[in-house]
């Protein structure tokens, strides 16, 4: 959308539909994983443009799921075909998965080591390094937007600050663990924009993306518990700590704002009542039903 | 040959049909960078087994060459079809130069560091962690043979041992390098007998595979020239050294010797008088033509 509003002509393509914009933006019913369909697409359309999101991302699962193999191998066909016909500028999304996790200090695109904890990160590491090495042989402008602790909108009910903020609407009590581990959270409105400002830019290779401040995800849960009204419901440290969740995991931001030149816009505090909100009326709509 | 020799039924895949032994092996005219037909393939065969060597090894592209890429993404989807057809046990050829070279030290398949400095180690690397961690989700024992100095019949004529017998058998003179840096030559019989070794264990992840001697490549040179009989046409240091060509690469055989159980059974004298011997029936064949 933050595309057909400056007036790009937008190809959205995928297997379900999703709300899009009229105007200027097409929808195109497509399985990512054939390679001949995209192929077909590809041909038809001849982007000048790609990014790439599609990956399996469903909670619980994708960590160590086999699909990871499919999405790499699906990714690769996607970035040589876009190049044959003829694109120019492509930008994927990455992880902080693709880091080792651990080392307590911010994670840093050329230095920081990067021997992934998970299958999943594993995979977009792998796929980054070989579509690197073929884009640098080939002239392809290719870059990374790094993903670190998106929220908002739309986000998958069983991710956290979803669950925080159906229970709490529900009049629930809400478990969470100590939360004391830091993260950088991102509205998904200021990822896109960060996405868009990388496809501008002329940058290659990995760039992180975050807002920069690092939180605690006990505040993010207290700052959720505030703006629905129910702070009394939350039950901070119910649940206990995963093991494998890393203490610390945040992105060195030198090459965002140097670079790229990118800020975000959208406040923690602003991004929860917006979040909030969404869910509120997607409730309702629901019980409309 | 070895494989049916034994009993085995075989089938070839590939591009281009290679003199193959009669009975047991039937010859699949394949390219196996279209799925579609590798698919159609597995569908028909249905392997139990997949020995998988095949990538572009063009002497002097294949370092650097944007096919590497297109190799990662058929592998993996070779890797992928196998095992949906009912495949068992899997063996893909890997390669010394997914390593970090310049250590000066064995080469290790656990402890080594893996920052490869081409983009074919770049991109052997990450088809080797993206499938590994696929085969280790699906329960499907994948090995891989790590290659570090094959030589012997039918090798490319450009490389090392084939230009400078060549040359000697012209009664051309043969400049080489200074020849000090040291490697682990290995008869191509000795490497195929390795694999199947590899095969026939349950060994999973990467293997090395080499002789076990240390070899610098003036040696070869000059046991080249005694065995074509011609030492005085050896221009040993007559060439520049390249500077990327690394000092020694050896492998740590650890695995090989304790998981495997193989050793070589061809010398290097041995192996060198086989391949004087083939290039000397090549180019009497070449001039009765």
């Amino acid at each position: 959308m933050l595309l057909a509003a400056r007036g790009d002509e937008v190809c959205a393509v995928g297997r379900q539909p999703v709300p899009i914009a009229a105007g200027r933006v097409s929808w195109h019913p497509v399985d990512l994983l054939d390679v001949a369909s995209v192929a077909a697409l590809l041909e038809q359309v001849r982007p000048t443009h790609l990014l790439h999101f599609a990956w399996n991302v469903e909670p619980g699962v994708y960590w160590y799921s086999s699909t990871n193999l499919q999405w790499v191998e699906a990714s690769l066909g996607l970035l040589r075909l876009f190049h044959r016909c003829g694109g120019t500028r492509a930008v994927f999304a990455g992880t902080c998965a693709e880091y080792s996790w651990g080392s307590g200090g911010l994670l840093d695109e050329r230095s920081s080591p990067r021997e992934p904890a998970t299958f999943y990160g594993v995979a977009k590491d792998a796929l980054r390094r070989v579509s690197d090495g073929y884009a640098a042989r080939e002239g392809l402008p290719l870059a990374w937007g790094e993903i670190f602790s998106p929220y908002g909108p739309a986000e998958h009910p069983s991710r956290l600050l979803p669950s925080v903020i159906c229970r709490l609407l529900h009049g629930e009590e809400a478990p969470t663990t100590h939360g004391m581990q830091l993260r950088d959270f991102l509205h998904v409105r200021d990822l896109a924009s960060a996405f868009i400002a990388i496809m501008d830019s002329d940058v290659r290779g990995a760039v992180n993306i975050g807002s920069g401040e690092r939180t605690a995800i006990a505040d993010v849960v207290r700052a959720v518990g505030e703006v629905v009204g129910r702070p009394d419901l939350l039950r901070i440290g119910g649940l206990p700590a995963r093991a494998d969740d890393p203490g610390v995991i945040l992105p060195a931001l030198g090459r965002l704002h140097g670079e790229v030149g990118w800020r975000p816009s959208i406040s923690l505090r602003d991004g929860i009542v917006d979040t909030v909100a969404w869910w509120r009326a997607t409730m309702a709509a629901d019980t409309a039903r």
